[in-house]
């Protein structure tokens, strides 16, 4: 039996790319992409992917190329994320919302042969263009135009989307990975340290992410996904490649505002969205929200959904799935298997269990809580704290140039070190309890800020709230929040009336000191609080 | 990015064990297996899998070692799928209809260490050890026993399976495979030629082929799935882990009857079912056979349904899905994806469709049909036959102790031959076109037999049919049929209704020439129909 081993026939690289070409016949004439008033089907968007692979190939793009794209959620960002990869580069997206001399620093970083460039954002990538040193060549462009909104393209651009699509080979024979360890992605991390990641994936880990999606989510024959995750989010948490797997249909859309969300959902019969917290919030806040017809399946991600939000968007219809994942993992790796009998518990018990990160995915082999000083696994008690750990077929290769980064995370010992903490209830669900970075010490006492500001979500006229730690020269740090209201409430609530509401509802060294409001909160540009930006306004004000 | 490469952090092996462990926390309380008045949970199933591994340690079962088991699908066999492969040992699932002679040949042939019998088959079991050369080490024996069927086991068994474990050690630490290549199941043919093929299957294999089916037949999360299928047919085309990974319940049954299928679907809610086409007949038409109340899923292989069978299946409220596969592919890996529009057509129509075998599921990277000559496609016409090619992930190490049947399936070129004869349509999907060696040579006319087995399923006292090739000294040959009446017809047609029949609806030179009514038509011990055994008889006609 020994010698029995792999063998060409059953050794073929694992790769996502192949889900296309069995959609251009499984699905042929089922929508792939729709954007407005414009539909595609599979046999199409297989060939044009297959065109745009071989136009990339005629202007000298080569395998192993990393080749960026800057665009909204629109069908020429579907198309990419096959089209790229079937020619051999790497794909590279990259988030919209960062600024010109982010996106400079990374598509050097990056080594960008081409960048494809949504119109909106053409002066943003040329402004980022201009900041490139005299002796480093640029990117070649290409222009994404928008029906209707066609623009004569600069010489600044090689070509146009459409032309590259137009002028390309139906018949190209896309280029398949010599190893499935080959990097077919690279995804910057929103990251708030001062220099960028590049996390790299190869196919074998793209294939792994995402079947384990699909089977996580209970993902049904060709469904209708609304894309209101932006793809460039760690590729959309992998369903960019997954509908094709299933033969779903992409709604696309270029902005995300509540009415066009639920305009979509009742035009094209909507059976499943991502989005993180804010996107729910978005959703039962507005004035827009009704209950749906049929009900939509929502996954969220990033952080856990407070209670009051997490009801309400159950209330209108949405069946809300809670996950955990990081880019590093290629998208979401644990969730919060429901269990049936869950489902006669009172509302805010529900909330309370839907609110853990859960258990991990197929996609992982292992995960793990360990106290950092021992590397041993934490009690599962609900309270020891540790480092969530993680290993599995998803994991990166690591962060490109940076091999320190990429073995502090990534140990000798094989395991991911996911830089979160958290804890293992006795039922083996983990739950985070916030980074480690943002846990507060209030008289030697850890609070963990998530906690607090469970309790602040639950008042009323509270919109968004974040708890950070204030130096404090007794206690040595105290809680701090900032809070944004809804604006319907007429009168809005005093800073001691949201103390007294947390003393009534957590230990009083907990409750916060301090309550700022604020019209906005600053994000990242993935949506998620940036608490080194609140802890700087903090220590400005002491 | 050429410096990134795999890691022990993410190029852990690939296995469909670990679903379990998973599944012991995300699905803990809830039904594993059902099995008569019997419920476990899967917290349950995992632990009594790493007491059984344990115990299977202890006796001295190493990593490697063959375990073989003989059981119907009762929750034993369930949990050895699991549990021997825990051991580090490959799992050796025996069909039950074969005889003792057989069963002594490939107890011998794969080494077996220990057996687990079904105390059903002990007396067949110690026939077949007693067939042993005298020089032979015989295996060790467990004796599987029934609730209220306890019987105490002779000195021919060293434990019984519940002896088993109730002495294992739950905390025992199971053993992950050194490399995702390493053997996980050995599987026997029932193929009809002389020495049996022992199909070696490793764990990233089962993996792939256990992703690929839950994805393609779009199971969702705790489905109800009735163990009609032999877990012993490959590994009930990986379902039996397949379970696991999405936390569904097993229903198990000792003994297929219909009158038992259609109370367990009403009983537990039955939402998905596996069998042959003979199911389906027997499903569809058994007196017990009522509409359902609700709709149940049930996926076919092996053959394609015959279009009646198919629609008076279909009108009782299954929804019928067809695939493809053998076991050296470890599973179906071929489907009839189904289209929506489809469904508007003719009834006879759906049903020509949904004969054809399809399209490759995700777990293939590559299908075609190849002209054996030229090694060369066909063309996509319907009509042009080759033999039919794989490869991907799930395709087999090869067989044991048999190297030149491995290379002669597995080529060097990178695929795996099938020895099936097929076409490609013009809309990309592929049909069977009879094994090669069932195609009717008649006045130099390719007579392909199954679609005059499709025209003799049309006729309506038709219960079951077969068609091979009777030698003529005039057309070189001619087409013969075996063909079983319905019980419940009072008028039996005459063989000249048959022949007329078929003349009506095919060109004549296909029509049979000679038709025999038999009460039974020979099968294999898997339920396909042996046309060897109907060929001989037909030779000794003449």
């Amino acid at each position: 039996m020994e010698q029995l081993g792999s063998k060409p026939a059953n050794s073929c690289p694992l790769t996502p790319l192949g889900f296309l070409d069995r959609a251009a016949t499984a699905y042929a004439n089922s929508p792939s992409v729709v954007y407005n008033d414009k539909t595609y089907t599979w046999s199409e968007t297989y060939r044009r992917c297959l065109q745009l692979a071989s136009s990339l190939s005629s202007v000298g793009v080569e395998r192993g190329h990393v080749v960026s794209v800057i665009a909204p959620n629109i069908p020429a960002m579907y198309e990419l994320h096959f089209a790229v990869p079937m020619s051999g580069a790497v794909l590279n997206t990259v988030n919209t919302r960062l600024d010109a001399r982010t996106i400079s620093v990374l598509l050097r970083h990056s080594e960008s042969k081409l960048v494809f460039v949504d119109y909106q954002f053409c002066s943003l990538v040329l402004e980022a263009l201009s900041l490139f040193p005299r002796s480093t060549e640029t990117p070649k462009l290409v222009l994404i135009e928008e029906d209707g909104l066609s623009m004569t393209p600069t010489v600044d651009f090689i070509d146009t989307y459409e032309g590259m699509v137009g002028n390309g080979d139906p018949n190209f024979k896309w280029v398949r990975p010599k190893s499935e360890w080959d990097p077919m992605v690279l995804n910057y991390t929103s990251g708030t340290t001062s220099s960028p990641k590049g996390v790299v994936h190869c196919h074998r880990g793209l294939f792994i992410i995402t079947v384990g999606s699909l089977i996580d989510w209970g993902i049904p024959s060709q469904p209708v996904f609304l894309w209101t995750l932006p793809m460039f989010h760690a590729n959309g948490w992998s369903y960019s490649w997954g509908m094709a797997a299933v033969g779903g249909t992409n709604i696309c859309l270029r902005k995300i505002h509540v009415s066009t969300i639920y305009s979509l959902i009742r035009q094209h019969g909507v059976t499943h969205i991502c989005g993180a917290p804010a996107v729910l919030n978005m959703l039962s806040n507005s004035p827009d929200a009704k209950p749906l017809d049929k009900p939509v399946k929502i996954l969220t991600s990033g952080a856990p959904p407070s209670p009051p939000v997490l009801l309400r968007t159950e209330s209108l219809g949405f069946t809300v799935s809670h996950s955990y994942g990081l880019t590093e993992a290629a998208g979401f790796v644990v969730s919060c298997a429901w269990k049936p009998d869950w489902n006669s518990l009172p509302d805010t018990e529900r909330a309370r269990l839907k609110a853990r990160q859960g258990v991990r995915t197929i996609a992982l082999s292992e995960m793990d809580v360990v106290d950092p000083a021992t590397g041993m696994s934490v009690k599962h008690d609900g309270s020891s704290t540790g480092e969530i750990v993680f290993r599995g077929g998803s994991i990166m290769l690591g962060y490109l140039k940076n091999p320190e980064a990429t073995s502090s995370s990534i140990r000798e010992n094989g395991w991911f070190y996911t830089g979160d903490i958290g804890v293992i209830h006795s039922d083996g669900y983990v739950e985070l309890k916030d980074r480690s970075k943002d846990v507060i010490i209030s008289g030697g006492e850890n609070i963990n800020s998530t906690e607090v500001e469970t309790v602040l979500y639950m008042h009323p006229a509270v919109n968004e709230a974040a708890v950070v730690a204030r130096q404090d020269k007794f206690w040595g740090e105290t809680p701090c929040a900032f809070v944004r209201l809804k604006e319907e409430f007429c009168r809005k609530p005093t800073g001691e009336e949201m103390i007294e509401f947390c003393r009534d509802r957590l230990p009083h060294y907990m409750a916060p000191k301090t309550v700022i409001f604020r019209d906005e909160i600053p994000k990242t540009s993935t949506g998620k609080i940036q608490k080194f930006v609140l802890r700087e306004i903090v220590n400005a004000m002491d």
